[in-house]
């Protein structure tokens, strides 16, 4: 059923009209003197966060197939993509980053994909400066985890430091995992390019001694603290940030589809190291931030990807936060 | 409770860090070299609908009182803003407008509040030029109706025409009500500055022959038909707009809070012109957007205000769409 043969037959007189001038126009009305523009808006977003000032950052998106979901079954999510009016099978999924401006320190959220999972995504550096800052202005990155998706975007196409004056934080179960050769070397092959892109992007940062390493829960900078939330990577890691009495939790790959994982947690995906345990994580996490009705981000959520998360009878549901004016 | 009262046993450890970590911060670090940029984005969102591209553009934000709604009470309006994390009793309220660049024209609906609603508002021309356009490149304006916050911003602060080669299409019955002086004589001493806002609006385009009137369902431009909508205005207006086999229903007023009145939709709003028939209008909308699962655009709506409608077992809700790269 095509749009227009769905419309009332209270609406089929003005169609036959509308039809008669799209026929007009295509029929040879000379061009617009404003041509389409082509372009979207810069993709950054700002909020006021306490004292400090968040800019979520848009990487881009990429395409999931839908068979790379687990624990669930295909009529199920045509059925909750179809809730959330989200195209199937393949799924428009963002990537983000988060940048923290303290008032005194430059602190960014991972750092995206760069090119090397195409051209689709890598826009991190661009928007970062659409949004008023430079990459060498940036004192601190903490990545959630040492997927290319998160990490790439640290160094350049040459594999130097993008991020040339920031120190690098990344979860000692993850270095001890995606840094490790050993364990590369025993991975299936199509694995490898995950682990070669984690070596690649931390290379730079450990040979200047800037790459710098923790442990579970502990604070890390003024203002931010880290979160332990394992399973889809060993030491995949969600982000508290706090200033006054305002917080915002930046959990990293909690989801990747969010037509699908708030209404069922269970459902997991191919990427997860341990899958049992990221479902366990998510559905920990969904508790605390419905619960203490805390502010989220996330980097495969809908861009800018900040919200809350709403209990349901069943599940949970996304409510991302409105579009508002910064407080001057 | 505060949001770090609320915190668990387990992130306690964690929070003492945090706040003797934003002690450090208070007692005296040198500025960052990366100063608050205070700044949002650009207030425009870009999609395409058919060969047509729609850029939704921003005029601001003001706050609506829950009082002005109607047909409820206190302790619903304060649960169904809960449900969507929205802040009350001040709620606030954007005010969107939308171009449409078919290719050969360039249309704009609604002009927004210009200054005459306070600082937040009057910023479409702003955005429109963000966007990549002039305003003497609009060829066409379609108000949805008549009320300031939808066309002070067709004049400047001298009362000129700011789309000075554009016709403006204006409901018959909206004109016969806001632009007679008879009327407005004999209407309430704080209804007055309404009627004034119109006639002063709407003087220039009259002035040039370019005030453009219409009744019902009617094509107006090549993809561009009326669609009759009233109750909150006498003559308010959707405008349908179709390229191809993809539709945009841009409505106007049907919803002035997201919050209660998708799930409520009998809710009421003291600007309604007639109560009765703005409830029975947005019911109409609503089922017909939902069965359709037609993309909508709304004026008060979170910006950019695009998504669609979904029937819930009591009443609807609204899922806006997902921010996206523009097709090149």
């Amino acid at each position: 059923m095509t749009a227009l043969s769905s419309l009332s037959t209270r609406t089929a007189p003005l169609l036959r009209g509308l039809l008669a001038g799209l026929f007009m126009l295509a029929s040879g009305i000379a061009a617009a003197e404003a041509p389409l523009q082509k372009t979207q808006v810069p993709g950054y977003y700002r909020m006021n966060l306490g004292q400090f000032e968040v800019t979520a950052l848009y990487d881009g998106a990429i395409k999931l197939d839908t068979k790379l979901l687990k624990n669930s079954n295909e009529k199920e999510i045509q059925q909750l993509l179809a809730r959330l009016f989200v195209k199937g099978p393949a799924v428009q999924t963002a990537v983000n980053a988060y940048l923290v401006n303290t008032g005194s320190k430059l602190v960014l959220i991972d750092a995206g994909a760069a090119k090397l999972f195409g051209p689709s995504l890598g826009n991190i550096v661009d928007n970062l400066k659409a949004a008023g800052y430079k990459p060498e202005q940036v004192d601190a990155v903490l990545v959630t985890h040492l997927h290319g998706d998160h990490v790439n975007g640290l160094i350049d196409a040459e594999g130097k430091a993008v991020f040339a004056n920031a120190e690098v934080w990344s979860a000692k179960a993850d270095n001890d995992f995606w840094l490790s050769e050993e364990i590369a070397a025993k991975a299936p092959k199509e694995a490898q390019g995950f682990f070669k892109m984690a070596r690649d992007a931390a290379a730079p940062y450990i040979k200047s001694g800037k790459w710098k390493t923790f442990s579970g829960n502990q604070p890390l900078l003024p203002g931010f603290a880290s979160y332990a939330a394992n399973g889809h990577t060993p030491g995949h890691s969600a982000y508290l940030i706090g200033s006054g009495e305002e917080q915002l939790l930046i959990w990293g790959d909690i989801v990747h589809n969010h037509a699908v994982q708030f209404a069922r947690p269970h459902v997991a995906i191919e990427f997860d190291n341990d899958r049992k345990a990221a479902v366990a994580t998510r559905k920990a996490i969904f508790a605390k931030a419905a619960k203490e009705k805390l502010l989220v981000g996330g980097m495969h959520l809908p861009f800018p990807g900040i919200g809350h998360v709403r209990a349901e009878s069943k599940g949970y549901s996304w409510i991302p936060v409105e579009f508002s004016p910064t407080q001057e």
